[in-house]
């Protein structure tokens, strides 16, 4: 990856306050990769103490999305346009890791996909996966 | 919608913190629909400064959810176990409203829709439309 | 809806020779909505004598595109780049009705919806529900 | 995998004659993986001669649902609740094979995805990525 490209990516994940409010980190990043970690804080949780769908939605959401502009021309960004989430098991411990990957790049669309895994005491449980579609702007 | 479903809806949405990291609040509450409204706030912002995805996910998952659990008994609760989120434009304005609402209830699986619009001096725009499902447990 | 545009929509429905196996027929066609019939033929069952999940699919996605081709202008094309279908009940009686409509009509993407019905003596049962997006080509 | 569930296995695909319809051959099953192969009928195409998303979703659907089967007890069956498909080619060339795998196992709902190529002068190209639910019923 270039370096202009990296530093793209982190300036924009740096200016997501959004990702700031869910103390969201980006832990990984390579060509069509990205590594996305969050703690799981009081105030994103759900009724009963387990991280909310939406944390484990954002965090799925930008790593597909970050991973999709890895790919990128410097110059240009990405929106999603549908993403889907399947939910496996409770968001419950300390930590969310999302691994976000493309599984189709395209001048139009790129197709991604991203894993989201929740970590109590070591060890991580898959707690869901998301597909979508990224479209460059 | 009997006394004990409302209180039951009403005390589960006080209880998701990460309702009130983003300022929603439950609006509207009939049998099988859900009105949840929630401000733009600065902390729920993406990189361009409009809404976080995230955030449009949040509150249609949870419009949805308890859309479904309106037409559950009492005692019952109800998990996502996919949802599926179209964007079609961008989170842009004062605050968000998102209309949920049960497509087809079952005593397994609950059915459910949500339509978000965005609300900028005064008119609605549709930004998002989710398709899911929600289990009792 | 121009001769033309209606004319370009006939010709591609009866160019599908999917179409013609399972026996689907175009019987409704304005600006942004379309409705397919088909029978469930023999040859589209599933092990249980049921329709296919593939013919509802079949027939959705179609009525969901040609909905979105409607409003494209003369000389285009469109096609699906992905679709969620929900399945609510048996592919159960004679016959299965798709209704596509646009929810949001693009340049670059169109987000298209369906509902696919079986009616078994002359009662209308909602089986499906699609969401998904076309793209001009 | 037991002779019976391999043998439940078979007579279900034995008996859904959309697959028959299609030309669909199971060739591959193990636990919790399958694989389904189909010529391009002429007769499953769609308007500009490739394979008809029908066609795609239909062989993609049973081979996750077959794969979510092999992991049931003998005695239960599986339904699709809801799939999405994202296509990523056209389905181009002389055959398509879908690999469908569990994702995640339940009792009450199982996770799967599958994955479609189309085969042209021996060349694989990945054409579609479904995920979807499975209910035991």
């Amino acid at each position: 990856m270039s370096p202009d490209i990296e530093q793209k990516i982190r300036r924009s994940f740096a200016a997501q306050a959004m990702m700031t409010t869910l103390g969201a980190r980006l832990v990984g990043l390579s060509d069509g990769a990205t590594v996305i970690e969050a703690p799981i804080l009081p105030s994103s949780r759900q009724q009963h103490g387990f991280g909310h769908a939406g944390l484990t939605f954002a965090i799925g959401d930008s790593a597909a999305g970050y991973a999709a502009l890895s790919l990128m021309p410097d110059g240009a960004e990405v929106l999603t346009t549908e993403m889907k989430i399947n939910l496996l098991a409770p968001a419950q411990g300390e930590r969310l890791i999302a691994r976000g990957r493309v599984i189709k790049p395209g001048r139009r669309l790129v197709i991604v996909q991203a894993d989201v895994y929740a970590v109590q005491d070591g060890v991580e449980t898959h707690i869901a996966l998301l597909t979508g579609t990224m479209i460059p702007v």
